[in-house]
């Protein structure tokens, strides 16, 4: 009776059927349906010589039109048509899991809503954060708390070239070609060097936590581009590394800042200790004080293991509707402005006067590197206003070659 | 309709009522219930002074008799009465949740067993890694995994206790005296020191990846008292950490090998990261790979979180049965000898030979430290088969001032 049906048979969707069948029998006897099953794939190319090639189909109304099937995995990616697909499913009273985050950040609120409607359920745990454990964590574990703050490494590609250019002292642009030599980025690099994949993920969080849509475009996002090796040395110097930072924070004025931008992240922080591809997110909250997740954020099987177990979970609770659900939005009047944000700033400058620098900023704090070229100074801003940091650099002598923002969370 | 009750005032049951009504209208949100409600406190002791005093009850029949009670919190630890009060209101189709690793590791087969009998649920987030998501990621977001093995940091005492030796140079009765001092430590702390609340937390770890009860005296249980100074530099030298370490995983001849002792584990591993009372737990399985989990073991509020996120889905989930279940087990036959383990051992010896270290241990790793005593000789042993080891040992000349597993889950 609980029939799947796999959407989409690239890297994601191959690996959910290798998955589930390599784990077939535990699967079944978790969800307690001895009959569950992958009724059908959906693609347009042909797979003749797949072991599955019975299950395939190029007609999505034949999944959507079979009575069996109570459980959609949409892993296609992109908005359309996987959108349309998700939301004819739902309104059949079919459960959907998903892996895709840009149709979550676009159409999250309004497929929730269809689903609290039919009652069936819209899960996406492998939306963010890939194999690690997060969506329902929040929504289960740890709902009891006031979430004050998220803040992960959320984007594999960006870490790995980041690491690189740390551990190996490569430049963005050798790294960023190793990335693309090893597969883990793309040809065109700019959903994850320009930090679009990661305001995916923090428009996913952060509605989770407010209950409020958050769209991609309320959210102030920079990518890494602009990061030099100088600028990882002196974070180095400084007691830390240069991490690419999804986050949202409450603010004391009842807003959410959700932003996403390189950070200063001290070595004291757990999020200092994730290197490689490999994903992890911070999660703050007033009664469980901080808890953090490591794992895959990326890649066949991970992925596949998260929209599995949402598989697992729609067949577990069948005719009954769970998920979450957060209202949608109309604009961004509970967005504070990140330039309102109290932040500490690192700054690289070349023909700057110390003199100056601490009539402007008081009491900073200098970086000292080895081979740093002539009349360069480095140093980190006391905590101020972002809008008086911007006020200030303006007024500094000198070349402004670098800022970067120090992480502070609390 | 949904009201709770919780059993025992003591640090966690406290908690968990001041956490509840911190954020009762958003919990009320989150679970759709708006009349969810504590109930009842069940506590022989008077608390004349509490803002909760019309809650307090001393007899547990008037909430075990109580229909509109469908869920009942247990938090005053020990198995008796404990156990008798879960299993009546369980079987009074009465959802339970405990913090309580001690009654689970002894009854959760039972338990378990009655939830589903009378299509309620038994859940126990809280007894393993405090705050720490763990039981509910392993049974729902990486159920599609087979896992192979699961090891942490599962005591914040003893973590506090071999970070002081560690970062501060203290020795063992030094740091245990801080910890009692600190509140962190147990006036008799041996259910901390000689490992046996990391026991009951890897029986339930361990119950769950198999499906079958591991009961305590299965467990082969070290603790850290034998650990000195001594170890703790040499550890470094090596490039780790000592960590008291409980783990299982699965071994190619289908049993199970669960072991809770201190362990070398090398700072490449996430969990040498973990510090203080701070507790972490790594999964290993076939579709994810890695994920880790980190944050607060213990405590008042982090507890609290816990048993109130377990709350939270009971009363969700009202009217269907959806928590884990194991076997009982009969006896320990599915569980490996550990002496049949394929370990590489740290040895400090005295008054040893290099040459006959060697011809015995074949190419070993000598560990050189300032201020070794004349005569001390430490090495790490290439992977044998822990009875060979012993063997091998016995025949070794000199004294043997200490042994540590180097921990290889893979």
């Amino acid at each position: 009776m609980a029939k799947a049906a796999v959407l989409g048979y690239g890297v994601v969707g191959s690996g959910t059927v290798e998955l589930f069948y390599k784990n077939a029998e535990a699967i079944r006897k978790r969800t307690g349906q001895k009959d569950l099953d992958i009724k059908y794939i959906l693609d347009i190319r042909e797979f003749p010589d797949s072991p599955y090639k019975d299950k395939f189909t190029k007609n999505f109304d034949d999944i959507l039109n079979d009575d069996e099937v109570s459980i959609v995995a949409e892993v296609m990616g992109g908005v359309h048509p996987a959108y349309d697909f998700v939301k004819a499913a739902l309104e059949k009273g079919k459960s959907c899991v998903t892996s895709n985050k840009e149709m979550v950040a676009q159409k999250g609120a309004e497929l929730l809503k269809i689903a609290k409607e039919h009652n069936c359920n819209f899960m996406f745990e492998a939306s963010t954060g890939g194999a690690i454990p997060i969506i329902r964590p929040l929504h289960q574990c740890l709902a009891a708390n006031d979430i004050t703050a998220v803040a992960g490494i959320l984007n594999g590609t960006t870490n790995f070239i980041l690491t690189k250019m740390f551990s190996e002292n490569m430049a963005f642009d050798d790294a960023l070609a190793l990335a693309q030599k090893l597969g883990y980025a793309e040809k065109n690099p700019a959903a994850d060097v320009e930090g679009l994949d990661a305001c995916r993920k923090i428009c996913i969080l952060s509605s989770l936590i407010y209950g409020k849509h958050v769209y991609p475009d309320y959210i102030h996002t920079e990518g890494i581009t602009a990061i030099t090796k100088a600028d990882v040395e002196y974070a180095e110097v400084w007691g830390g590394k240069v991490k690419l930072i999804g986050s949202v924070k409450k603010c004391a004025n009842g807003k959410i800042l959700p932003m996403v931008r390189p950070a200063f992240v001290c070595n004291d922080m757990q999020l200092s200790n994730i290197s490689d591809v490999f994903n992890g997110i911070t999660v703050y909250g007033d009664g469980f004080d901080e808890v953090m997740f490591y794992g895959r954020g990326a890649g066949k099987l991970p992925t596949a293991s998260a929209v599995l177990g949402d598989v697992i979970d729609c067949a577990r609770l069948s005719g009954t509707s769970v998920s979450q659900t957060w209202e949608d939005s109309e604009n961004a009047d509970f967005i504070e402005d990140y330039k309102n944000d109290t932040v500490a700033m690192y700054v690289r400058t070349s023909g700057a006067d110390k003199a100056q620098i601490e009539k402007l900023f008081g009491n900073v704090e200098y970086l000292v590197k080895d081979n740093a070229p002539e009349g360069e100074i480095a140093f980190i801003t006391p905590e101020l206003v972002e809008k008086d940091f911007d006020e200030k650099l303006s007024a500094l002598n000198g070349e402004v070659l670098g800022k970067i923002r120090v992480l502070n969370l609390r």
